[in-house]
C-alpha cells in the first residue's frame, strides 16, 4: 500500500501538500520534504481526507490545538457532547478527540465524526476494555483480537488519528509494582494496559504486534499518536525512570513507523515543573528524530484545580515555543469532572492563547502581525478593529460595556486615557 | 532619619526582620543582609508597620502578588472598590494598590487603607494631575509643589509604597515626538508626565528633584516603586530604545536611593514576547544590582483581550521563575474596562498560580510540598484533602459536583478511574 509519506519520499507534491502549503504560507516542496522525513504529518484517514479541513502538524508550522470531548461512564449525555464539538469548532480547534467511555460508543463516535470537519481522533483501547467488561465481566479478559478489531473498526469508520499506548511494557509495569511513584499511572489507556499485562502475565500487544498495527494504519493511511502511558501525573514524578524509559521505547517505534511509511506523532506529559519543559521538548525531538510532539499541558503544578486551563496554558506556551507542535487543551474541570460546553470553550481559548504566544516566537511576523494590527487599532481607539481579532468577540464586547454602553476611551482610564493625552500633547 | 535599610547595614536584626524570616523560613541574618544590600525590601510605611501583615519582596523569597483596585473617571463606585479589596484579601493577595482616578480621591484612599491589612500602594501623580485639572482646567498646569505635596499627603496617610515615574525624561519624550513607536506610552503616569514636560518645556520633577523625594520617603521609611513610564504597550515595542533608556535612568536612581537608605523596587513591563522575558529579568537584575523586580504581566501577546489574565499568567510565571519578585495581577477586563470584583478574583488567582509555578522552581520543596500533598491525596481519592489546597475551594467543589453529587472517582473517569484500576491490579 502506498501512503502519503511514501509518495512524499518519491518526490511527488500532492494536492493535499499544496493545500497545507497555502495554509501555512510555505513552499509546497518544504511540506513534501518534511512529510518524507516524518517531521510534518497531515492528520487524516485516507477515507475522510476529502471530507475534512486538512490540518498538518510539525516543524515550522503554526502550533495546533486539540479538544477532547466524549462521555464518561457516569455522565452520558450525547446532546451535550455534540454541543461541545460545535463549541470547539466555533472557537477554532484544529483537531477533536472523542474519549467517550459511556453509552453506545459506536453510535457516539459515528455521530461526532459526522459533525467534525477537522481531524478526528480516538483512543480505541478504552472501547476494547469497556466492551469486554460488558461481555465478560472484567476488561482484563479482553483478547489481543479484541484490541486490534476495535482499532480496525475505528479506522474503517474514518477516524483520522488514534492514541496508541505502545511504549508501556510488561517489564516497566512489573518494576513499578516494586518501585512506586507519587501519582502512579494517570493515563487511562496506560492503566488499562498495565492491568491487562499484570493480570495476563503477557507483553503489551500494541508493543509486541506493532508491525501488525503499522499494516493496519498504512492501509487507511491514518496517523498514529504514540500515547505516553507512563507520563508523570505529579510534578514530583516528572522525568523519572518510567517517563524516560517509555520515551526510549517510543523513539524506537517512531523509526519503525517511518520505515513502513506510516505518519506518527509522539504524545508528551503531563505534570512537569516549569524549568524542565524546555528540555523535555528538546529531548523528545532529539530521541524521536524530530517527530511531531503532541503535548497535554504540560501542567507545571499539581494544585491548580479549578484553574488547570491556566496552569496548562503556562506550560503549553513554553513547550510550544521550544518546538511542541500540537497542544491538547486542558479545561477548568480537569482532575475534577467531565467538562461542560462552557468549560470546553474556556480550555480551548486558553490553549489557543498559548499557541499564539509561542507562534509569535516560532514564526515571527506570520503570527505577530495580528498583534501589530491590534496595537495600532488600540492606540487609535478604533475598537471595531480591535474586536475583530478577539478570540471571543462576544465576551470582549460584554466586558467593554459592562459598566454601561461605551464609545471612545474604555472605562479603565476614562478621561485619563493615555492615547487621548498623547494625541493632545505628543503630536508635534 | 534612620531607616530599616540603615539599621540593617549597622548589623541589627529587628523584630520586623524576624517576622519575615519566620514567614519565609529563612535565617533572620539572611533577611537583614539582603535588606542592607537592597535585595530584599519590607514594604511598609513606618506609620503603618504595626497595623499590617508584614510582607517582604526580593531575592530568595516567595513570589508575591499585587492587586490593583480603584475607581476610574467614568466608574466611581466606592462600595464596589471596597468589595474588590475584600475579595483580594480573601483570596490571598500580598499587596494592594489603589489606582483611583474618579470621585473624592482622599476619602477613597483613606477608606481603602483602613480595610487593607497588607502593604498598600498608590500612584500619587494621578491625583496631582486630576486635582489640578479640577482647579485649573487642565492637569498640565500642575506645579512641582502640587506633585510633591500630593506625595507627602499619601506618605502621611500611611501609604506603604508608591509608583514614582522618575525614569522618564524630557529628552526621551522629545525624541519620541520624532521617532514614534507602535503603542506610544501606555503608562498613565508616563503619559501625564510626558504631557507635562512637553507643555511646560521642563524636566521631569521626579527625576530632577529625586533627592528631595528620597528625603520624603526616608522620613516615613516607605518604599519607592520606580514606575516604567515607557514600558512597551505592544510586543512590537518591547526592549526598544525607550524601554532600555528608561531602565538605565532607573538603574542610577536605584543607587541613589540606596545611598540614602531608602527601600526601592523597580517596575517592569508590559508587553514582551515570550522569548525575551527571561533576559528581561536578568537585565533588570544586572543593571539595577539585584533590586527587587515588580512586573506587570509581562503580556506575551497583544491580542488576548478578555483573557489577558491568562496571557499574563504565562508571562509572569516565566518572569518569576527567572527572578521577578512581585507580580502585578492582570484581570480579564484589562484593555477593556474597569474590573468587577469577580474579575479581580479571576486575575488574582491566575497571578497566584503563576507565582506558585515559579516558586516550585525557585524555592523547591518549600513550595512544591503542596503539590506533593495534593498528588498523594488525589491518588488515594481523598477529595477532602485535595480541596484543602484549592485556590478557590467553592469553585472546585462546584465543578466536582456539577453533574450531580459525587463521592469516590470523579465524573471524568468514573468506573475507568486509573487509581481504582491500579489499586486492583498493580497492588502486589
Amino acid at each position: 500500500m502506498t501512503t502519503l509519506m511514501k509518495i512524499a519520499r518519491q518526490g511527488t507534491v500532492t494536492e493535499e501538500m499544496r493545500e497545507i502549503a497555502r495554509q501555512e504560507q510555505l513552499p509546497p516542496e518544504k511540506i513534501r520534504d518534511r512529510i518524507a522525513r516524518g517531521r510534518i504529518i497531515i492528520v487524516r484517514n485516507q477515507r475522510r481526507a476529502e471530507r475534512i479541513k486538512l490540518k498538518a502538524v510539525g516543524e515550522g508550522l503554526t502550533t495546533k490545538v486539540n479538544v477532547n470531548i466524549g462521555t464518561s461512564t457516569t455522565v452520558v449525555n450525547v446532546k451535550m457532547e455534540i454541543e461541545k464539538a460545535k463549541v470547539a469548532l466555533k472557537y477554532g480547534t484544529d483537531t477533536i478527540m472523542d474519549l467517550s467511555t459511556g453509552g453506545d460508543l459506536d453510535t457516539i463516535r459515528c455521530t461526532l465524526l459526522k459533525i467534525c470537519d477537522v481531524p478526528f481522533g480516538t483512543v480505541p483501547i478504552y472501547q476494547a476494555f469497556i466492551d469486554t467488561a460488558k461481555k465478560k465481566r472484567a476488561g482484563v479478559y479482553m483478547s489481543v483480537d479484541d484490541i486490534f478489531n476495535t482499532i480496525e473498526k475505528h479506522l474503517k469508520d474514518g477516524v483520522d488519528f488514534m492514541t496508541i499506548h505502545a511504549g508501556i511494557t510488561l517489564e516497566l509495569v512489573k518494576r513499578m509494582r516494586k518501585h512506586r511513584r507519587i501519582a502512579g499511572i494517570v493515563s487511562r489507556g496506560g492503566a488499562i494496559l498495565a492491568a491487562w499485562m499484570l493480570y495476563n502475565e503477557e507483553e503489551n500487544p500494541l508493543y509486541k504486534d506493532f508491525d501488525y498495527l503499522l499494516e493496519l494504519f498504512a492501509e487507511y493511511d491514518a496517523t498514529i499518536s504514540l500515547g505516553d502511558a507512563l507520563r508523570p501525573g505529579s510534578i514530583h514524578d516528572s522525568h523519572d525512570y518510567y517517563h524516560i524509559a517509555e520515551l526510549l521505547n517510543v523513539a524506537r517505534l517512531v523509526r519503525r513507523a517511518w520505515e513502513k511509511g506510516v505518519q506518527i506523532m509522539v504524545e508528551g506529559p503531563g505534570h512537569v515543573p516549569l524549568n524542565e519543559i524546555a528540555w523535555d521538548v528538546q529531548l523528545e525531538k532529539r530521541l524521536c528524530n524530530g517527530a511531531p510532539y503532541y503535548v497535554l499541558g504540560p501542567l507545571p503544578t499539581d494544585i491548580a484545580m479549578g484553574y488547570d486551563h491556566i496552569a496548562s496554558a503556562i506550560g503549553a506556551a513554553i513547550a510550544a515555543m521550544h518546538g511542541a507542535d500540537l497542544i491538547c487543551y486542558v479545561t477548568p474541570s480537569e482532575h475534577l469532572s467531565l467538562p461542560t460546553p462552557e468549560q470546553v470553550k474556556e480550555g480551548l481559548i486558553a490553549a489557543k492563547i498559548a499557541a499564539h504566544v509561542a507562534d509569535i516566537v516560532k514564526l515571527g511576523w506570520r503570527a505577530s502581525r495580528a498583534d501589530y494590527e491590534v496595537s495600532i487599532a488600540r492606540a487609535r481607539l478604533r475598537w471595531g478593529d480591535v474586536f475583530k481579532y478577539a478570540l471571543d468577540r462576544d465576551r470582549v464586547i460584554k466586558i467593554y460595556t459592562q459598566h454601561g454602553a461605551r464609545s471612545g476611551a474604555c472605562d479603565m482610564c476614562g478621561e485619563l486615557c493615555v492615547y487621548k493625552i498623547l494625541e493632545k500633547y505628543l503630536t508635534p
